[in-house]
């Protein structure tokens, strides 16, 4: 049970009818100014007096005419929500408060903001809207409420009209616009310089997916990480998604202005809302230190409080998994060669094994062992179940049934045999994007899971969504994942799903739910390969959403191991994959190398059988996106402290700065870091294990060569 | 336990690859012809040597290029199905049986056939389909199916090709062409005539929804049926409609052919498809009896045999219902007037009821005392559940939850109520159409009516189905309707589906869907009103595809009774009232009407409390399409005859021969007839009751009034 540690609040002082009010953050470094001009709603962000958001436009546009596409009809409302307004009331207070989460980077989170409550007044339709906002010292966030009220009860989107006018040409770490997929590298250019880029046509998703003409329009995604020409970093994402669509950021690329575009759904209409309801927050992070970026909080702060009472069962997880064998060593998910199945009809006991089938109770329990060996608490297993031969590609709807296994998977007998050596299987459930077919066996497929003591899922939605013409970050998908949260829920299951909508903080609602993929993870590298400074970008993108499942770990770093003509590889040093756990921030991370790897090695593996899970504090000591980030953690409950250091493709000098440790005693640091040598691309496994003393006083110079990386662990 | 009476087949005559051939009907009146002319197949139909169907074009054009809509990529083919074929192999054969239904107009089924099984080879594709007909003495069925082959595993529909080039300007019994509902009149005209009716635009449908322009083209719905200028009855539907989508008839008006239009998913593909697999059967019913029509058990036994063992549980119902006074007297299905509710927070304890919520518990219990003294089976309650204060119009997904009654409906205490009396309650499940809302929490809803000893439920689709973009008639809400029979079975609950698409005989396969609705049935008496032909000609199209839940029986003809202001009424009179218990065949039959009303004419009411509803067998004894129909049946395994006969708006004399009778008995016959000066117009409620003596030499004339009927017992 979270604990509410500490709660102040002011309220609140209350303006009528100025031309402009303003709130600051408490320490009085961002301010966010709010005007209505010719009836319209703005609203200015500053920092340190500079003007980061110069006069955004608010509002919505909602369905007014009789909205017909298909020959379906929307209802639709008289007037819009995008002019015609005048304030009504401006209400401002502070709030402080200090709470638990149940995971973390820290075991005590300040939620410190000013707000400032903006009543919104439309006459011609006689309905009040009110914009929320609430400013830290990390940036601002805002959204729309809708309060229910005679004239506004149910209400369809055409366009939420929120726009982000720059102050110039940042220099932006961007994913082309896309309804369905955030799976790729991102790119780093200047703002003017998207256009071009995308034109070429040169973008790598690794998926068969579309490049950004889903959209129609110049787009790149949200969190959109941005560093000005004067050095201020920018971060522009959501918090708090739900029964609303995902943004993505329309570009204007001569104004540089941002705008929100909002995933549709089949019939064009981009939201259902009943009010009382309200937008997700709008959130503007920015400092002068990007490590600022990384250690704010302000994106689950805006979250609400666990929907649970009882959240003793969830538990961080490390895992390995019957996984990344299908991406190196030819292993398959399915068990047979056919091409054609189909649920309840195909009998696999007659049907000729293809001999590749990974999940396989004799190599699952060769994983557990390890896993038993080794102190990992959970084995992943896909492929488990029947329905991988014709899974993807087809458009089918039944795909997966969840609860029947191959006949070479014995559920009991594994669950038990895992159980017996403190082990537990974690459950796999692929969708295929079917999220029709997985809500109408959910009951079943997660009491399933109870029944036979799985106590984590991993999910997937690989494709195109069922119900066919909705797109995963679109409202009913972000609906969806909700559903299946709190359904499982009911049953303690924690959740860690991939493909679905990019995090917007909703873990701390909903802290079952302990990762997400939603970016380019490990597994690219075997399809084409992420760029060593791929995981220098995302904690200031992908993750200030929340926790990644990136399944780092590799050490067997070039795959022509397994197969003379696989030239795929990691693009990292070893000593960089372990500095991931550490820097890739998570309750859930997977030992994602072959077991036989890891014996191989298991001097290094050390370092990942250490490295907690859950924290009590977290420092950002260096960061710059795209270049490098060193982070030390101290783990929960423990005397016990690990860091990471990660560059880019250029070798670097890491400054760790030992300040955290308590004072005036002495440490044991055991240094996992590149060899002499090391290069991601040249020499990527060489490592060196050294340790040294430490206090609260040294500062560690400390050498990260090209795509590498460094780990420590502090006893 | 269905059992089979008697099974014959000869197996079967092969000839290969001759320019035409053909197959006959057992009697040899009807006569399939099938040909490939320039790679493309084509069928004719001839019946007594008259040619229906000249040269309709068979096969489906599948998506073949690469599909793209809103962005989202369908898998495609590389060769379409609709030319390139040359015959490979054609099979005859016969066959013969008869089976017992679980219910039905007739204990015994005669099932005789003649089929031809033609293989078509593709060579370009280098694949096989077939195309097998089926000829019974009323008409042919053929369908397409797609044997599961190298070159054939998944593939998607673009439109299927099939025509039905017809012999001249038939008249026609025709709906407008629309994916979402069928609750039209009936227009009567010449096929040539259609346009410039559809183009006035006065077609009425009662609920809000478009005309015609859904599917953008001149379109009429099957079933159609159809009457040639020289006296041949014509009927066109579909057989065994199971994960596809239904047929509209697309209709050129010039030549007079009709060619299949499927309805399309939110992305415009007509179907996704896995072989092995089926089309539906597509139908051709013909005589040159109008009778013959309404005899037919072809499209029964175009379906598969029940899909379960164990039919024990499933029993015909005779019921009464909390509905009708939502109709006429103002009662409502909410309880509140609240404008916006929301499931799991709404707090109904403290709302204002509205006070004319007609679910509560006092009033369920009149209905229960009325059923209980009145022998009838069960009482439909609806409004019982929360959520109805916005249930439609919104486009709200989460509108119900199916176990959650208002306050001042105790679901225990009622069912117990009614079981101590002999009386069930009959759930409803309205859906709002939102089917993804019903499918997740169909696991919770029907163990819910198990637990509390529901055996049938009446389920609702009123609205534009969730998935959005997806119609009522199109793949994947057939498929959910499937979906939703099957599960009940499961739960040993029977089905009366309202706003599905219409039947097309799966009631033979699954003979717990008791009826559906998929036509305009009486509530439309309230909502602008049926015209007096209309029950006259329901049984030659929306009948033939299985029963109705018409919910006959409103004694109380005009609804000024009610409330001065209210000028809806009955467009019969009170006799054709009771005819149709007879003349609309059903397992499912309402007694609609008010309790207080049928207090005011028990003697009237005795007929519904007397009739059966299920059947040793059937008799037509007089019909002729828009005008009048004469029916007797004898009840299942009892001495009982019942007879209807209704008219269109004219006078009319039915001739009553009572041949059907055993030979050399007297039996009292019961006549609720036309009083002398009955006319749905003037005078409805004029009836009268007389009995006579009849023997199986009686021919009786009876006079029917102006939209009157005659209901006869005999015992």
């Amino acid at each position: 049970m979270k604990r509410l540690l500490f709660v102040f609040m002011i309220f609140g002082w209350i303006t009528f009818l100025a031309d402009a009010q303003e709130v600051r953050s408490p320490d009085e470094n961002v301010r966010a100014v709010f005007e209505v001009k010719d009836s319209i709603p703005y609203y200015s962000i500053f920092y340190k007096d500079r003007e980061i958001i110069s006069s955004g436009r608010l509002g919505l546009d909602l369905i007014t005419d009789e909205f017909e596409k298909q020959g379906i009809k929307i209802a639709a409302d008289r007037y819009s929500l995008k002019d015609g307004f005048e304030i009504s009331k401006i209400e401002n207070s502070e709030f402080e408060e200090v709470w638990e989460p149940v995971w973390g980077e820290n075991s005590e989170i300040l939620n410190h903001y000013q707000e400032m409550e903006v009543d919104l007044y439309q006459p011609k339709a006689n309905r009040h809207i009110i914009i929320r906002f609430r400013v830290f010292n990390e940036g601002v966030g805002f959204r729309y409420e809708f309060p229910q009220q005679e004239n506004l009860n149910f209400f369809n989107i055409k366009e939420e009209l929120t726009t982000f006018p720059l102050s110039g040409d940042h220099q932006a770490f961007w994913l082309p616009g896309d309804y369905n997929t955030e799976e790729y590298l991102t790119t780093s250019s200047l703002l003017s310089e998207v256009r071009s880029i995308l034109e070429k046509g040169e973008l790598h998703v690794g998926e068969n997916y579309n490049l950004y003409d889903n959209l129609g329009i110049l787009a790149v995604q949200a969190p959109l990480m941005m560093k000005t020409a004067d050095g201020l970093y920018i971060n522009i994402h959501e918090a708090a998604l739900i029964d609303y669509s995902a943004i993505q950021l329309e570009l204007d690329d001569e104004n540089f202005i941002l705008s929100t575009h909002l995933a549709p759904d089949p019939l064009g209409t981009k939201g259902f809302l009943q009010a009382d309801c309200r937008s997700p927050w709008r959130t503007i992070m920015v400092s002068d230190d990007a490590r600022d970026i990384l250690a704010s909080d302000m994106i689950l702060n805006l979250n609400e409080p666990s929907a649970y009472e009882d959240v003793s069962w969830i538990k961080p997880v490390k895992y390995i998994g019957v996984w990344w064998e299908m991406f190196v060593k030819g292993s398959t998910w399915s068990y047979s060669d056919l091409e054609n199945t189909r649920l309840g009809e195909t009998d696999y006991t007659t049907v000729t094994p293809n001999t590749t089938h990974a999940a396989n109770n004799e190599n699952v329990r060769r994983y557990i062992d390890f896993a038993a060996t080794h102190g990992i608490d959970q084995v992943l297993v896909e492929g488990w179940n029947i329905g991988w031969e014709d899974w993807i590609g087809h458009g089918k709807e039944e795909v997966f049934d969840f609860v029947t296994p191959y006949p070479d998977f014995d559920v009991n007998a594994l669950q038990q045999y895992a159980m017996e050596k403190g082990v537990r299987i974690m459950m796999h459930h692929e969708t295929s994007a079917s999220a029709t077919n997985y809500e109408r066996r959910l009951d079943t497929a997660y009491q399933f899971m109870e029944d036979h003591h799985y106590t984590a899922v991993k999910t997937g939605y690989v494709g195109y969504p069922i119900p066919r013409g909705e797109w995963r970050s679109g409202q009913w998908m972000n609906n969806h994942y909700v559903r299946v949260i709190k359904k499982a829920a009911e049953h303690k299951i924690s959740l860690n799903s991939h493909e679905a909508s990019r995090p917007t903080g909703l873990s701390r609602t909903f802290p079952n739910w302990l990762a997400q993929e939603s970016a380019r993870g490990t597994e690219f590298e075997a399809m084409g390969g992420n760029s060593p400074a791929h995981t220098c970008i995302l904690p200031f993108t992908r993750l200030v959403g929340g926790p990644m499942d990136y399944t780092p770990g590799i050490f067997q770093a070039r795959f022509d191991y397994y197969h003379p003509d696989n030239s795929n590889r990691i693009h990292t040093t070893l000593a960089k994959q372990l500095a991931l756990y550490v820097t890739m921030y998570s309750p859930l991370q997977m030992a994602a190398d072959l077991p036989e790897n890891y014996e191989r090695f298991l001097d290094a593996f050390q370092f990942i059988k250490d490295v907690a899970v859950d924290w009590d504090q977290s420092w950002y000591l260096e960061a710059e996106p795209g270049e490098y980030i060193t982070a030390a953690r101290k783990a929960k409950g423990k005397e016990e402290w690990f860091i990471g250091a990660i560059t880019d493709e250029n070798p670097r000098e890491a400054t760790i700065d030992f300040h955290f440790l308590p004072a005036a005693r002495e440490f044991t640091a055991t240094i996992y870091e590149d060899g002499a040598d090391a290069d991601w691309d040249s020499n990527p496994m060489s490592y060196r294990i050294r340790t040294i003393k430490v206090t609260n006083k040294t500062v560690l110079k400390q050498k990260l060569a090209p795509g590498g990386g460094c780990a420590i662990s502090v006893k």
